[in-house]
């Protein structure tokens, strides 16, 4: 009995790391989460595989069943998220799962948004056999801006600054072009792609008058491009390179941190990507509203020069904000750290109270008190 | 008759490749170079192994020939460092090697030191097989900052600096203890001791009172310490912990960086560790002095705060001093980058024009225009 519970163990780990292997073939900016499935039949052959391909299309449980077909009977689905049990775009994945006659139903991560919690509970209900938790940090780490926005009602803020050994973010006369090289310069585009959207304040537009896409290195736009997000009362010229059609544009009037992130978070959008300048990169750092910090440390000295961030109000050193780096690469020449500004933070806790709301669906193979790596 | 060549210069490789794990024995912060030696018998038998030990102690030659005995006769002399030819605190290696009787010296690095090169000549001169420039690059940077100031007359100057992610090595208030982790201390604790001085301006002796030792994170004293130098014509009060009698102190009355690196290479110190303050980094880095930056980057955040280096005269991106990173290593949370402030600096070029002036006794198996990896 044990023996066979092992096995299945094995094989449930198995079918469900192919389903997060499809999942990251979804869209990471999308307002939807990347979530990746697979249905085995009665005899335990898989029979389809799925996985979402953003806002509007199947989600992956429906797009797995519709290979599956009828095999898909006395089998065993695979998600990488805890089934949905509301109607948005799409019917609840619980009543496709059920109408599809699947005997097990096992899924990583358990649905952390409120609304749509339940899809596991209902499936049991009707008789479905249902595990949870299996894998869950790998999947929730491949969602982390997205169960970050769902747990906190924020998007995920990443602040990115380019700076020299010495510290400097510009030269005295206020040129930075270019401090880093053209891989990290390649990099931010990169990264920038991966949000939901990209945001300055209106100094930096005003001074710079940046495009603010997320282009690749032969100057050609990615295909889904971010959101332009220019904080601040004053106007923008109607010639302002960040009003061109190359991708939407909101100009924000406003100078609260806080009400830039609602109006994000209502579209949806749970990654921003933060862009400075040196004023609202300390109006959103002040307001402890930075989640992640991606620096790119370029081997320059510059002596006099320009700072990244102003005024925090830390005066002395004990008061510093402590990062945990969980990444450093080389990029061409320069440095990038990423760091995070929370240990335990928020999301996680709000998760983790969540899941534990959960537990009598939770299989714990992995210890429960086990915070993700990447986060 | 191209075999028998290509299977000598395999042994000739493999023995000066353990000359040199013996040379790296030898202390780093000595003023002699580190210098390894293998001697074998006229079969090509190991009959003996040497390296040198620091100033006034036995050359590597002398001390593996001293292992070998009468059994050196008709055999081969693997040094990692062309023979010496001049009559300093020991003989000349070079006539030491005669009286062994051996028919062949096979040497890495050639002696750059226009006092003491011409070993190897004599020796030809006198009939003994010699062959030169094999692992030359592997044995220069063992004793990296030595060649520098055999060949420039300046010691190497290792510029030290602690920053924040924004570029603060102090919080407004001036506090900067401790920004990097007890390991990237410890770091710098380790590296200190690889250097024959350590320098600060009156400044930082001043307001912070450091006592500028090497300790080990136990708090005892590393067995070597590097001479204190304290520059500025301020007067130090004779409590400064400085002045303690842990290490030897200099108080230089002068602001003039070339003067002080003339002092230290008067005194045969090849390696300072500048660490500070901004005012004297400054003078360094602007006087072009600085031959290397190591910066401990802290994943923290400041704001406001204080600068590493005060003004350099730059005052836009292009005139920015660009730095070539060496090596990026993780130490407890805090990241270390080290960088070269020239590309192919005046000590490599000093060199590879000696070296090639002496081409006629380099074997070519390195390609000569290659520049050591690690400078
Ligand atoms: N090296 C780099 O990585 C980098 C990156 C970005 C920018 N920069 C440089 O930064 C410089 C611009 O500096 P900056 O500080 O003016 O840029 P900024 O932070 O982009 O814009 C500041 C402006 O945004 C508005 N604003 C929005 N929210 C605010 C808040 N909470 N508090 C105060 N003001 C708020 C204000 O203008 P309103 O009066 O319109 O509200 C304010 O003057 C440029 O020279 C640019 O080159 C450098
Ligand atoms: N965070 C760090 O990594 C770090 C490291 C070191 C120091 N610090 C901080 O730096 C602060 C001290 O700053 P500082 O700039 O005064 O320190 P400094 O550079 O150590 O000392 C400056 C003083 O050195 C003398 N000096 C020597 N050569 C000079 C030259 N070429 N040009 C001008 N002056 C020369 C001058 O004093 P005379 O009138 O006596 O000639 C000058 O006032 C302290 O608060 C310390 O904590 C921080």
């Amino acid at each position: 009995m044990q023996q066979r519970t092992t096995d299945q163990q094995a094989t449930d780990v198995a079918h469900l790391r192919r389903a997060l292997e499809l999942a990251a073939q979804g869209p990471v900016a999308d307002p939807n989460p990347r979530v990746g499935s697979i249905v085995t039949d009665a005899a335990g052959e898989v029979v389809g595989e799925g996985w979402h391909r953003g806002a509007g299309t199947a989600h992956a449980e429906v797009d797995a069943l519709r290979q599956a077909g009828d095999r898909a009977r006395g089998g065993t689905a695979y998600v990488t998220l805890e089934p949905c049990n509301h109607t948005g775009r799409t019917q609840p994945c619980s009543d496709a799962l059920y109408a599809a006659g699947l005997a097990r139903v096992v899924h990583a991560q358990s649905d952390p948004n409120p609304r749509a919690a339940g899809g596991a509970e209902v499936l049991r209900g009707k008789g479905v056999e249902v595990t949870g938790g299996l894998l869950a940090d790998e999947a929730q780490a491949l969602n982390r801006s997205w169960t970050h926005l769902v747990t906190t009602g924020r998007p995920w803020v990443t602040w990115k600054l380019a700076a020299t050994l010495d510290g400097r973010s510009a030269a005295a006369d206020g040129t930075s072009q270019w401090i880093t090289g053209e891989a990290a310069r390649a990099d931010v585009h990169r990264l920038r792609a991966e949000c939901g959207a990209i945001l300055v304040g209106t100094g930096t537009a005003l001074v710079d008058d940046p495009q603010l896409t997320a282009r690749r290195p032969d100057g050609t736009l990615y295909p889904r491009q971010p959101i332009r997000v220019v904080m601040g009362e004053r106007d923008l010229p109607a010639t302002a390179k960040v009003l061109d059609d190359a991708a939407p544009t909101w100009h924000l009037r406003t100078r609260d941190p806080k009400a830039v992130l609602q109006a994000l978070a209502d579209a949806e959008v749970h990654r921003l990507w933060l862009e400075g300048g040196p004023t609202v990169a300390a109006a959103f750092l002040s307001a402890g509203l930075v989640d992640e910090v991606v620096a790119y440390v370029a081997p320059v000295l510059l002596g006099r020069g320009r700072q990244a961030v102003t005024d925090l109000g830390i005066t002395t050193i004990d008061a510093a904000l402590r990062l945990r780096p969980t990444d450093i690469t080389l990029i061409g020449d320069d440095v990038r750290i990423t760091a995070d500004l929370h240990e335990g933070h928020e999301a996680l806790e709000a998760l983790e109270a969540l899941e534990a709301a959960g537990a009598p669906m939770r299989t714990p193979t992995t210890d429960p008190t086990n915070t993700p790596e990447e986060h």
